[in-house]
Protein backbone atom coordinates (compact mmCIF):
# COMPACT_ATOMS: atom_id res chain seq x y z
CA UNK A 1 0.00 0.00 0.00
CA UNK A 2 1.62 3.48 -0.81
CA UNK A 3 1.22 6.28 0.75
CA UNK A 4 -1.40 7.90 -1.56
CA UNK A 5 -4.03 4.56 -0.47
CA UNK A 6 -3.01 4.76 2.86
CA UNK A 7 -4.19 8.40 3.04
CA UNK A 8 -7.28 7.50 1.21
CA UNK A 9 -7.90 4.51 3.37
CA UNK A 10 -7.79 6.88 6.43
CA UNK A 11 -10.12 9.08 4.80
CA UNK A 12 -12.61 6.83 3.87
CA UNK A 13 -12.80 5.05 7.42
CA UNK A 14 -12.40 8.62 9.23
CA UNK A 15 -9.47 6.29 11.22
CA UNK A 16 -5.58 6.24 11.63
CA UNK A 17 -6.07 3.43 13.82
CA UNK A 18 -3.73 0.11 14.27
CA UNK A 19 -4.55 -2.27 16.13
CA UNK A 20 -1.61 -4.76 17.75
CA UNK A 21 -1.86 -8.41 17.53
CA UNK A 22 0.07 -8.58 20.43
CA UNK A 23 -1.57 -12.19 21.16
CA UNK A 24 -0.50 -14.21 24.03
CA UNK A 25 -1.65 -17.54 24.21
CA UNK A 26 -1.87 -17.25 28.04
CA UNK A 27 -4.30 -13.76 27.97
CA UNK A 28 -6.93 -15.23 25.86
CA UNK A 29 -10.16 -15.88 26.65
CA UNK A 30 -10.60 -19.54 27.87
CA UNK A 31 -13.07 -21.07 25.67
CA UNK A 32 -11.15 -20.14 22.74
CA UNK A 33 -8.16 -22.92 23.56
CA UNK A 34 -10.33 -26.10 22.61
CA UNK A 35 -9.68 -24.38 18.59
CA UNK A 36 -6.81 -25.83 16.87
CA UNK A 37 -4.88 -22.78 16.69
CA UNK A 38 -6.30 -20.57 19.81
CA UNK A 39 -4.53 -17.21 18.72
CA UNK A 40 -6.01 -17.51 15.12
CA UNK A 41 -9.69 -18.01 16.12
CA UNK A 42 -8.83 -14.93 19.21
CA UNK A 43 -7.20 -12.72 15.80
CA UNK A 44 -9.45 -13.29 13.33
CA UNK A 45 -12.71 -12.96 15.18
CA UNK A 46 -10.78 -9.29 16.45
CA UNK A 47 -10.44 -8.83 12.79
CA UNK A 48 -13.93 -9.23 11.76
CA UNK A 49 -14.85 -7.26 14.34
CA UNK A 50 -12.83 -3.99 14.07
CA UNK A 51 -11.69 -4.22 10.13
CA UNK A 52 -14.08 -1.21 9.22
CA UNK A 53 -12.15 0.99 12.14
CA UNK A 54 -8.98 0.81 11.75
CA UNK A 55 -6.40 1.23 8.80
CA UNK A 56 -4.10 -1.28 10.01
CA UNK A 57 -2.99 -3.97 11.94
CA UNK A 58 -0.08 -4.24 13.38
CA UNK A 59 1.43 -8.35 14.06
CA UNK A 60 4.38 -8.46 16.93
CA UNK A 61 6.24 -10.81 15.94
CA UNK A 62 7.50 -11.65 19.38
CA UNK A 63 4.24 -13.14 20.66
CA UNK A 64 4.10 -15.81 17.83
CA UNK A 65 7.67 -16.57 17.74
CA UNK A 66 7.84 -17.47 21.30
CA UNK A 67 5.32 -20.29 20.80
CA UNK A 68 8.06 -21.76 18.14
CA UNK A 69 6.56 -23.65 14.95
CA UNK A 70 2.95 -23.51 16.14
CA UNK A 71 3.23 -19.72 16.59
CA UNK A 72 4.90 -19.23 13.74
CA UNK A 73 1.93 -21.14 11.91
CA UNK A 74 -0.64 -18.90 13.80
CA UNK A 75 1.27 -15.69 12.35
CA UNK A 76 1.28 -17.07 8.54
CA UNK A 77 -2.76 -17.80 8.99
CA UNK A 78 -3.34 -14.17 10.62
CA UNK A 79 -1.26 -12.51 8.11
CA UNK A 80 -3.26 -14.27 4.77
CA UNK A 81 -6.62 -12.98 7.14
CA UNK A 82 -6.00 -9.30 7.11
CA UNK A 83 -8.13 -7.61 4.64
CA UNK A 84 -6.69 -6.57 1.24
CA UNK A 85 -7.37 -2.67 1.95
CA UNK A 86 -5.46 -2.84 5.50
CA UNK A 87 -1.73 -1.37 5.76
CA UNK A 88 -0.28 -4.31 7.39
CA UNK A 89 2.85 -3.73 9.95
CA UNK A 90 5.17 -6.81 11.02
CA UNK A 91 6.67 -5.32 14.16
CA UNK A 92 9.71 -7.28 14.41
CA UNK A 93 12.59 -4.52 14.80
CA UNK A 94 15.04 -6.63 12.88
CA UNK A 95 18.53 -5.22 11.22
CA UNK A 96 22.08 -6.96 10.96
CA UNK A 97 24.36 -6.56 8.40
CA UNK A 98 23.55 -6.12 5.07
CA UNK A 99 23.48 -9.64 3.49
CA UNK A 100 21.78 -10.71 7.18
CA UNK A 101 19.08 -7.70 6.79
CA UNK A 102 18.18 -8.83 3.19
CA UNK A 103 17.45 -12.10 4.90
CA UNK A 104 15.02 -10.42 7.28
CA UNK A 105 13.45 -8.48 4.39
CA UNK A 106 13.11 -11.74 2.63
CA UNK A 107 10.81 -13.28 5.95
CA UNK A 108 8.24 -9.89 6.14
CA UNK A 109 8.14 -9.10 2.06
CA UNK A 110 8.61 -11.29 0.07
CA UNK A 111 5.68 -14.06 -0.22
CA UNK A 112 7.22 -16.96 -2.18
CA UNK A 113 10.10 -17.38 0.33
CA UNK A 114 8.72 -16.68 3.57
CA UNK A 115 4.63 -16.45 2.78
CA UNK A 116 4.67 -13.42 4.00
CA UNK A 117 4.07 -9.72 2.47
CA UNK A 118 3.56 -7.26 4.91
CA UNK A 119 3.31 -3.45 3.76
CA UNK A 120 5.87 -2.35 6.71
CA UNK A 121 8.22 -4.06 9.16
CA UNK A 122 9.71 -2.20 11.51
CA UNK A 123 13.54 -1.89 11.72
CA UNK A 124 16.39 -1.03 14.57
CA UNK A 125 18.75 1.45 13.67
CA UNK A 126 21.99 1.44 15.76
CA UNK A 127 23.94 -0.36 12.93
CA UNK A 128 23.78 2.34 10.09
CA UNK A 129 22.49 2.46 6.95
CA UNK A 130 23.54 -0.45 5.35
CA UNK A 131 21.27 -2.60 8.00
CA UNK A 132 18.36 -0.22 6.94
CA UNK A 133 18.91 0.04 2.88
CA UNK A 134 18.26 -3.96 2.27
CA UNK A 135 14.33 -3.48 3.16
CA UNK A 136 14.35 -0.26 1.39
CA UNK A 137 15.37 -2.00 -1.85
CA UNK A 138 11.81 -3.56 -1.67
CA UNK A 139 9.60 -1.57 -4.28
CA UNK A 140 6.32 -0.58 -2.81
CA UNK A 141 7.21 -1.67 0.73
CA UNK A 142 7.86 0.61 3.51
CA UNK A 143 10.57 0.75 6.78
CA UNK A 144 9.56 1.85 9.70
CA UNK A 145 12.58 2.73 11.86
CA UNK A 146 12.90 3.49 15.36
CA UNK A 147 13.66 7.27 16.42
CA UNK A 148 12.12 7.92 20.01
CA UNK A 149 10.35 4.52 21.89
CA UNK A 150 7.39 4.67 24.00
CA UNK A 151 9.37 2.86 26.93
CA UNK A 152 10.79 4.29 30.38
CA UNK A 153 14.33 3.68 29.13
CA UNK A 154 14.51 5.31 25.69
CA UNK A 155 15.96 7.58 27.71
CA UNK A 156 19.49 5.49 28.34
CA UNK A 157 20.35 5.93 24.72
CA UNK A 158 17.73 8.04 22.36
CA UNK A 159 18.18 11.36 24.23
CA UNK A 160 21.84 11.29 24.52
CA UNK A 161 23.49 14.40 23.11
CA UNK A 162 25.36 13.79 19.94
CA UNK A 163 26.88 16.65 18.18
CA UNK A 164 24.15 19.09 19.32
CA UNK A 165 21.00 16.71 18.25
CA UNK A 166 19.88 14.06 20.11
CA UNK A 167 20.70 10.53 19.22
CA UNK A 168 16.84 9.94 18.25
CA UNK A 169 16.76 13.42 16.20
CA UNK A 170 20.27 12.16 14.22
CA UNK A 171 18.56 8.93 13.53
CA UNK A 172 15.41 10.75 12.02
CA UNK A 173 17.66 13.36 9.90
CA UNK A 174 20.36 11.03 8.85
CA UNK A 175 18.10 7.97 7.86
CA UNK A 176 16.59 10.70 5.26
CA UNK A 177 19.69 10.04 3.23
CA UNK A 178 19.12 6.92 2.64
CA UNK A 179 15.33 6.57 2.52
CA UNK A 180 12.06 9.46 2.23
CA UNK A 181 8.21 9.84 2.54
CA UNK A 182 7.19 7.47 0.53
CA UNK A 183 9.16 4.33 2.06
CA UNK A 184 9.60 5.49 5.30
CA UNK A 185 8.11 5.79 8.40
CA UNK A 186 9.69 6.49 12.34
CA UNK A 187 8.14 5.17 15.11
CA UNK A 188 7.70 7.63 18.01
CA UNK A 189 6.05 6.21 21.13
CA UNK A 190 2.97 7.83 22.52
CA UNK A 191 4.23 8.72 25.67
CA UNK A 192 6.66 11.20 24.28
CA UNK A 193 3.89 13.88 24.03
CA UNK A 194 5.73 17.04 23.36
CA UNK A 195 8.98 15.55 21.82
CA UNK A 196 6.54 15.68 18.60
CA UNK A 197 6.87 19.28 18.03
CA UNK A 198 10.97 18.56 17.71
CA UNK A 199 10.04 15.34 15.46
CA UNK A 200 7.96 17.34 12.97
CA UNK A 201 10.73 19.96 12.34
CA UNK A 202 12.61 17.05 11.32
CA UNK A 203 10.13 15.33 9.36
CA UNK A 204 7.30 17.44 8.97
CA UNK A 205 5.75 14.66 6.51
CA UNK A 206 6.62 11.32 7.20
CA UNK A 207 3.66 9.24 8.81
CA UNK A 208 4.77 8.05 12.36
CA UNK A 209 3.87 4.81 13.91
CA UNK A 210 2.85 5.69 17.38
CA UNK A 211 2.67 3.07 19.37
CA UNK A 212 2.04 3.54 23.52
CA UNK A 213 -1.56 4.93 23.51
CA UNK A 214 -3.87 3.21 25.91
CA UNK A 215 -2.09 0.24 28.24
CA UNK A 216 1.21 2.60 28.13
CA UNK A 217 -0.85 5.73 28.55
CA UNK A 218 0.33 8.07 26.05
CA UNK A 219 -2.54 10.58 24.94
CA UNK A 220 -4.08 10.74 21.66
CA UNK A 221 -4.93 14.12 21.70
CA UNK A 222 -1.43 15.21 22.55
CA UNK A 223 0.20 13.43 19.94
CA UNK A 224 -2.42 14.78 17.60
CA UNK A 225 -1.66 18.59 19.23
CA UNK A 226 2.10 18.01 18.20
CA UNK A 227 2.04 15.41 16.03
CA UNK A 228 -0.52 15.52 13.40
CA UNK A 229 -0.24 17.04 9.84
CA UNK A 230 -2.53 17.75 7.01
CA UNK A 231 -2.29 14.39 5.36
CA UNK A 232 -2.65 12.78 9.07
CA UNK A 233 1.10 11.73 8.98
CA UNK A 234 0.08 9.71 11.84
CA UNK A 235 -0.74 5.76 12.58
CA UNK A 236 -1.74 5.35 15.89
CA UNK A 237 -1.38 1.65 17.09
CA UNK A 238 -3.54 0.20 20.34
CA UNK A 239 -2.87 -3.42 21.56
CA UNK A 240 -3.43 -4.37 24.69
CA UNK A 241 -6.40 -2.10 25.86
CA UNK A 242 -8.20 -2.66 22.42
CA UNK A 243 -7.61 -6.84 22.27
CA UNK A 244 -7.66 -7.58 26.12
CA UNK A 245 -11.19 -5.16 26.61
CA UNK A 246 -12.97 -8.44 28.11
CA UNK A 247 -11.67 -11.62 28.37
CA UNK A 248 -15.13 -13.68 28.21
CA UNK A 249 -16.55 -14.63 25.02
CA UNK A 250 -17.87 -10.98 24.13
CA UNK A 251 -14.39 -10.15 23.70
CA UNK A 252 -14.61 -9.65 20.11
CA UNK A 253 -17.39 -7.31 20.47
CA UNK A 254 -15.47 -5.08 23.79
CA UNK A 255 -13.18 -4.91 21.19
CA UNK A 256 -15.11 -3.08 18.75
CA UNK A 257 -16.23 -0.74 21.12
CA UNK A 258 -12.85 0.05 22.32
CA UNK A 259 -11.73 0.56 18.94
CA UNK A 260 -14.81 3.00 18.66
CA UNK A 261 -14.13 5.25 21.27
CA UNK A 262 -10.82 5.94 19.96
CA UNK A 263 -12.00 5.77 16.04
CA UNK A 264 -14.45 8.52 17.21
CA UNK A 265 -11.64 10.62 18.48
CA UNK A 266 -9.53 10.15 15.63
CA UNK A 267 -13.05 11.68 13.84
CA UNK A 268 -12.68 14.73 15.44
CA UNK A 269 -8.89 15.33 15.16
CA UNK A 270 -9.38 14.43 10.84
CA UNK A 271 -12.23 17.24 11.15
CA UNK A 272 -9.97 19.84 12.69
CA UNK A 273 -7.35 19.12 9.74
CA UNK A 274 -10.12 19.05 7.35
CA UNK A 275 -9.83 15.47 6.21
CA UNK B 1 26.80 -23.27 29.52
CA UNK B 2 28.17 -21.02 32.33
CA UNK B 3 31.36 -18.62 32.06
CA UNK B 4 34.11 -21.48 34.20
CA UNK B 5 32.62 -24.26 31.29
CA UNK B 6 32.90 -21.76 29.10
CA UNK B 7 36.63 -21.34 29.48
CA UNK B 8 37.55 -25.06 30.33
CA UNK B 9 35.76 -25.61 27.18
CA UNK B 10 38.70 -23.36 25.29
CA UNK B 11 41.17 -25.19 26.86
CA UNK B 12 39.82 -28.75 26.20
CA UNK B 13 39.91 -27.31 22.55
CA UNK B 14 42.33 -25.09 21.88
CA UNK B 15 39.87 -22.96 20.44
CA UNK B 16 38.11 -20.13 20.54
CA UNK B 17 35.95 -20.65 17.23
CA UNK B 18 32.10 -20.37 16.48
CA UNK B 19 31.03 -21.49 13.46
CA UNK B 20 28.33 -19.49 12.04
CA UNK B 21 25.57 -21.33 10.49
CA UNK B 22 24.26 -18.91 8.08
CA UNK B 23 23.36 -21.26 5.64
CA UNK B 24 21.19 -20.07 2.56
CA UNK B 25 19.38 -22.69 0.66
CA UNK B 26 20.72 -20.63 -2.53
CA UNK B 27 24.41 -21.22 -1.66
CA UNK B 28 24.70 -24.84 -0.22
CA UNK B 29 25.88 -27.99 -3.17
CA UNK B 30 22.89 -28.67 -5.33
CA UNK B 31 23.49 -32.68 -4.43
CA UNK B 32 21.77 -31.68 -0.60
CA UNK B 33 18.59 -30.28 -2.48
CA UNK B 34 17.32 -34.05 -2.85
CA UNK B 35 17.39 -34.31 0.91
CA UNK B 36 13.57 -33.60 2.92
CA UNK B 37 15.30 -30.68 4.49
CA UNK B 38 18.58 -29.75 2.85
CA UNK B 39 19.54 -26.80 4.91
CA UNK B 40 19.47 -29.15 8.03
CA UNK B 41 21.03 -31.85 6.17
CA UNK B 42 24.18 -29.17 5.38
CA UNK B 43 24.26 -28.00 9.04
CA UNK B 44 24.33 -31.56 10.18
CA UNK B 45 27.10 -32.38 7.75
CA UNK B 46 29.15 -29.23 8.87
CA UNK B 47 28.39 -29.77 12.79
CA UNK B 48 29.88 -33.52 12.46
CA UNK B 49 32.86 -32.67 10.96
CA UNK B 50 33.30 -29.20 13.07
CA UNK B 51 32.09 -29.99 16.56
CA UNK B 52 35.51 -30.72 17.58
CA UNK B 53 37.19 -27.57 16.44
CA UNK B 54 34.96 -24.47 17.66
CA UNK B 55 33.71 -24.15 21.07
CA UNK B 56 30.36 -22.66 19.78
CA UNK B 57 27.99 -22.87 17.06
CA UNK B 58 25.75 -19.43 16.09
CA UNK B 59 22.52 -19.68 14.00
CA UNK B 60 21.80 -16.67 12.53
CA UNK B 61 18.05 -16.62 12.39
CA UNK B 62 17.30 -14.09 9.85
CA UNK B 63 18.62 -17.29 7.37
CA UNK B 64 16.17 -19.65 8.75
CA UNK B 65 13.02 -16.75 9.50
CA UNK B 66 13.37 -15.97 5.19
CA UNK B 67 11.90 -19.69 4.73
CA UNK B 68 9.05 -19.12 6.90
CA UNK B 69 7.45 -22.25 8.43
CA UNK B 70 10.18 -24.18 6.77
CA UNK B 71 12.71 -22.35 7.79
CA UNK B 72 11.73 -22.55 11.27
CA UNK B 73 12.15 -26.12 11.62
CA UNK B 74 15.30 -26.48 10.18
CA UNK B 75 16.48 -24.18 13.05
CA UNK B 76 14.98 -26.28 15.48
CA UNK B 77 16.37 -29.35 14.05
CA UNK B 78 19.85 -27.64 14.04
CA UNK B 79 19.45 -26.41 17.52
CA UNK B 80 18.71 -29.76 18.68
CA UNK B 81 21.44 -31.66 16.88
CA UNK B 82 24.26 -29.25 18.57
CA UNK B 83 26.43 -31.18 20.87
CA UNK B 84 25.45 -30.77 24.46
CA UNK B 85 28.90 -29.13 25.23
CA UNK B 86 29.10 -26.78 22.42
CA UNK B 87 27.79 -22.96 23.65
CA UNK B 88 24.60 -22.04 21.53
CA UNK B 89 23.96 -18.33 20.15
CA UNK B 90 20.70 -17.24 18.24
CA UNK B 91 22.08 -14.39 16.40
CA UNK B 92 18.73 -12.42 16.36
CA UNK B 93 19.51 -8.80 17.19
CA UNK B 94 16.14 -8.79 18.73
CA UNK B 95 15.03 -5.78 21.26
CA UNK B 96 11.81 -4.43 22.07
CA UNK B 97 9.49 -2.66 25.38
CA UNK B 98 10.04 -5.08 28.10
CA UNK B 99 6.39 -7.17 27.83
CA UNK B 100 7.71 -8.07 24.54
CA UNK B 101 11.00 -8.62 24.84
CA UNK B 102 9.98 -10.69 27.56
CA UNK B 103 7.95 -12.69 24.55
CA UNK B 104 11.83 -12.84 22.68
CA UNK B 105 13.53 -14.27 25.72
CA UNK B 106 11.13 -17.17 25.53
CA UNK B 107 11.38 -18.01 22.19
CA UNK B 108 15.17 -18.06 22.43
CA UNK B 109 15.49 -19.46 26.29
CA UNK B 110 12.68 -21.25 27.35
CA UNK B 111 12.19 -24.92 25.63
CA UNK B 112 8.36 -25.55 27.00
CA UNK B 113 7.48 -22.66 25.09
CA UNK B 114 9.52 -22.49 21.79
CA UNK B 115 11.52 -26.08 21.63
CA UNK B 116 14.66 -23.84 21.62
CA UNK B 117 16.71 -22.87 24.25
CA UNK B 118 19.79 -21.37 23.19
CA UNK B 119 22.78 -20.42 25.80
CA UNK B 120 22.77 -16.64 24.49
CA UNK B 121 20.93 -14.19 22.24
CA UNK B 122 22.09 -11.28 20.46
CA UNK B 123 20.28 -8.38 21.21
CA UNK B 124 20.17 -4.38 20.59
CA UNK B 125 20.52 -1.59 22.95
CA UNK B 126 18.69 0.98 21.16
CA UNK B 127 15.68 0.89 23.27
CA UNK B 128 17.71 0.71 26.60
CA UNK B 129 17.70 -1.34 29.70
CA UNK B 130 13.74 -2.14 29.83
CA UNK B 131 14.27 -4.29 26.35
CA UNK B 132 17.14 -6.13 27.68
CA UNK B 133 16.29 -6.80 31.04
CA UNK B 134 13.76 -9.80 30.26
CA UNK B 135 16.75 -11.38 28.82
CA UNK B 136 19.13 -11.13 31.81
CA UNK B 137 16.41 -12.65 33.99
CA UNK B 138 16.91 -16.32 32.37
CA UNK B 139 19.19 -17.68 35.28
CA UNK B 140 22.13 -19.42 32.94
CA UNK B 141 21.37 -17.68 30.09
CA UNK B 142 23.61 -14.48 27.97
CA UNK B 143 22.93 -11.84 26.39
CA UNK B 144 25.08 -10.90 24.00
CA UNK B 145 24.48 -6.74 23.41
CA UNK B 146 25.63 -5.08 20.15
CA UNK B 147 28.34 -2.74 20.81
CA UNK B 148 30.51 -1.57 18.12
CA UNK B 149 29.26 -4.20 15.02
CA UNK B 150 31.29 -5.29 12.21
CA UNK B 151 29.87 -3.31 9.25
CA UNK B 152 30.93 -0.84 7.09
CA UNK B 153 28.06 1.55 8.18
CA UNK B 154 28.37 0.63 12.09
CA UNK B 155 30.26 4.85 11.93
CA UNK B 156 26.48 6.19 11.06
CA UNK B 157 25.45 6.48 15.18
CA UNK B 158 27.75 4.08 17.27
CA UNK B 159 31.14 6.11 16.78
CA UNK B 160 29.01 9.54 17.34
CA UNK B 161 30.01 11.17 20.23
CA UNK B 162 28.09 11.66 23.49
CA UNK B 163 29.12 13.38 26.47
CA UNK B 164 33.03 12.49 26.08
CA UNK B 165 32.06 9.18 24.61
CA UNK B 166 31.22 7.14 21.89
CA UNK B 167 27.84 5.70 21.72
CA UNK B 168 29.33 1.81 21.93
CA UNK B 169 31.53 3.16 24.54
CA UNK B 170 28.06 4.52 26.37
CA UNK B 171 26.90 1.21 25.30
CA UNK B 172 29.45 -0.70 27.15
CA UNK B 173 29.70 1.17 30.35
CA UNK B 174 25.72 1.93 30.52
CA UNK B 175 24.70 -1.75 30.35
CA UNK B 176 26.97 -2.73 32.87
CA UNK B 177 24.60 -1.38 35.49
CA UNK B 178 22.04 -4.28 34.51
CA UNK B 179 24.37 -6.92 33.47
CA UNK B 180 27.81 -8.60 34.60
CA UNK B 181 30.69 -10.88 32.97
CA UNK B 182 28.64 -13.93 34.35
CA UNK B 183 25.65 -13.09 31.78
CA UNK B 184 26.77 -10.74 29.40
CA UNK B 185 29.22 -10.16 26.73
CA UNK B 186 29.36 -7.71 23.74
CA UNK B 187 29.20 -8.02 19.94
CA UNK B 188 32.53 -6.27 18.67
CA UNK B 189 33.08 -6.34 14.87
CA UNK B 190 36.71 -8.19 14.08
CA UNK B 191 36.86 -5.47 11.23
CA UNK B 192 37.46 -2.43 14.10
CA UNK B 193 40.83 -3.64 14.94
CA UNK B 194 42.12 -1.14 17.54
CA UNK B 195 39.21 -0.21 19.29
CA UNK B 196 39.22 -3.26 20.98
CA UNK B 197 42.10 -1.62 23.26
CA UNK B 198 39.45 1.12 23.96
CA UNK B 199 36.66 -1.49 24.18
CA UNK B 200 38.93 -3.24 26.89
CA UNK B 201 39.50 -0.37 29.10
CA UNK B 202 35.31 -0.40 29.47
CA UNK B 203 35.07 -4.24 29.96
CA UNK B 204 38.36 -5.61 31.07
CA UNK B 205 36.93 -9.06 31.42
CA UNK B 206 33.70 -9.84 29.49
CA UNK B 207 33.58 -12.16 26.52
CA UNK B 208 33.46 -10.72 23.37
CA UNK B 209 32.05 -12.25 20.44
CA UNK B 210 33.60 -11.34 17.48
CA UNK B 211 32.44 -11.28 13.78
CA UNK B 212 33.72 -10.51 10.87
CA UNK B 213 36.94 -12.65 10.53
CA UNK B 214 36.96 -14.16 6.83
CA UNK B 215 34.75 -12.84 4.38
CA UNK B 216 33.91 -9.41 6.25
CA UNK B 217 37.69 -8.74 6.42
CA UNK B 218 38.74 -8.81 10.08
CA UNK B 219 42.57 -10.22 11.51
CA UNK B 220 42.49 -12.65 14.01
CA UNK B 221 46.04 -11.92 15.11
CA UNK B 222 44.66 -8.16 15.62
CA UNK B 223 41.70 -9.21 17.50
CA UNK B 224 43.79 -10.99 19.79
CA UNK B 225 46.79 -8.51 19.55
CA UNK B 226 44.21 -5.85 21.79
CA UNK B 227 41.18 -7.80 23.23
CA UNK B 228 42.30 -11.56 24.02
CA UNK B 229 42.60 -11.56 28.39
CA UNK B 230 44.38 -14.02 30.59
CA UNK B 231 41.20 -16.09 30.53
CA UNK B 232 40.70 -15.53 26.64
CA UNK B 233 37.67 -13.53 26.59
CA UNK B 234 36.90 -14.12 23.18
CA UNK B 235 34.54 -16.16 20.97
CA UNK B 236 35.38 -15.86 17.14
CA UNK B 237 32.72 -16.29 14.62
CA UNK B 238 33.36 -17.06 11.25
CA UNK B 239 30.43 -18.14 8.82
CA UNK B 240 30.81 -18.01 5.03
CA UNK B 241 34.47 -18.62 4.98
CA UNK B 242 34.30 -21.85 6.57
CA UNK B 243 30.47 -23.14 5.54
CA UNK B 244 31.08 -22.21 1.61
CA UNK B 245 35.21 -23.47 1.73
CA UNK B 246 33.46 -25.77 -0.83
CA UNK B 247 30.46 -25.90 -3.15
CA UNK B 248 30.84 -29.57 -3.83
CA UNK B 249 30.35 -33.15 -2.21
CA UNK B 250 33.90 -31.94 -0.03
CA UNK B 251 32.16 -29.36 1.40
CA UNK B 252 32.22 -30.59 4.91
CA UNK B 253 35.57 -31.67 4.61
CA UNK B 254 36.54 -27.96 2.95
CA UNK B 255 34.57 -26.79 6.17
CA UNK B 256 37.18 -28.81 8.42
CA UNK B 257 39.69 -27.94 6.61
CA UNK B 258 39.27 -24.25 7.38
CA UNK B 259 38.35 -24.18 10.87
CA UNK B 260 41.51 -26.14 11.71
CA UNK B 261 43.24 -23.23 10.04
CA UNK B 262 41.75 -21.07 12.34
CA UNK B 263 41.50 -23.49 15.04
CA UNK B 264 45.33 -23.68 14.50
CA UNK B 265 45.74 -19.70 15.03
CA UNK B 266 43.80 -19.67 17.95
CA UNK B 267 46.06 -22.30 19.47
CA UNK B 268 48.51 -20.37 19.25
CA UNK B 269 47.28 -17.40 20.29
CA UNK B 270 45.89 -19.28 23.29
CA UNK B 271 49.70 -20.26 24.32
CA UNK B 272 51.15 -16.87 24.50
CA UNK B 273 48.65 -16.21 27.47
CA UNK B 274 49.21 -19.78 29.23
CA UNK B 275 46.03 -21.41 28.31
Amino acid sequence: MNRQQLIEQIKIKKSFLSIGLDTDIHKIPKHLLDFDDPVFEFNKQIIDATKNICVSYKINTAFYECRGIAGWQSLIKTFNYLPKDIFSIADAKRGDIGNTSAMYADAFFNKESSNLDFDAVTVAPYMGADSVKPFLSYKGKWTILLALTSNESAQDFQFLETAGKQLFETVLTKSQEWANEENMMYVVGATKGKAFADIRKLAPNHFLLVPGVGAQGGSLADVCKYGITKECGLIVNSSRAIIYASNGYDFAEAAKIEAEKVQLEMENELKIIGL
